[in-house]
């Protein structure tokens, strides 16, 4: 199986990542990430459609703010925080600490 | 003159202030903004068309980064910090000191 594409820290760009963040959806995802180390996508799935899911977590991946492992048939998320708080220090922090209410 | 649209600090929402943030072109004009009280929308005209600009500058507005001032025929645009301080704490800091080689 083909590793899904993840850039390197020295490809991650700002206005992707602000991309990425800008879908409500993706933000929900982001922020149920913030206390986990790692967390098996099928958790999602009950919050929306699959091909929804994949298409999501596709594009915070690709930004660079969540990577995945695979474990056979598994796909653990989680968050590029440290990373991303070299980069733009202060941004993942303020974003996963945004009251949901004022999300969407 | 209708006055334009621009949300009342109780109506901002994280994902449209992202959306807004998320195009390499309105953040260079928020960058730009970043040290000064207001700024004559004019001089941006020799960095994009000015269909492009009205555009971006409509699109943080109505997403409540900027704010607009008129004068005559004249638009003073400015950033709206300190309301986006209080809701998102953090947020425009990290975005205002992104490096400009980090953000497309």
């Amino acid at each position: 199986m083909r590793k899904p594409y993840q850039p390197a820290a020295s490809d991650i760009r700002l206005s992707a990542v602000l991309y990425a963040l800008s879908d409500p959806r993706r933000l929900q995802i982001v922020q149920s990430l913030k206390d986990q180390a790692e967390q098996n996508c099928a958790v999602y799935h009950e919050l929306m459609p699959k091909s929804t899911l994949t298409h999501h977590l596709k594009v915070l991946r690709e930004a660079g703010v969540a990577k995945v492992r695979i474990e056979g048939t598994q796909h653990f998320y989680s968050l590029r925080t440290e990373e991303l708080d070299q980069l733009f220090p202060g941004l993942m922090s303020a974003v996963l600490n945004a009251p949901p209410d004022l999300i969407e």
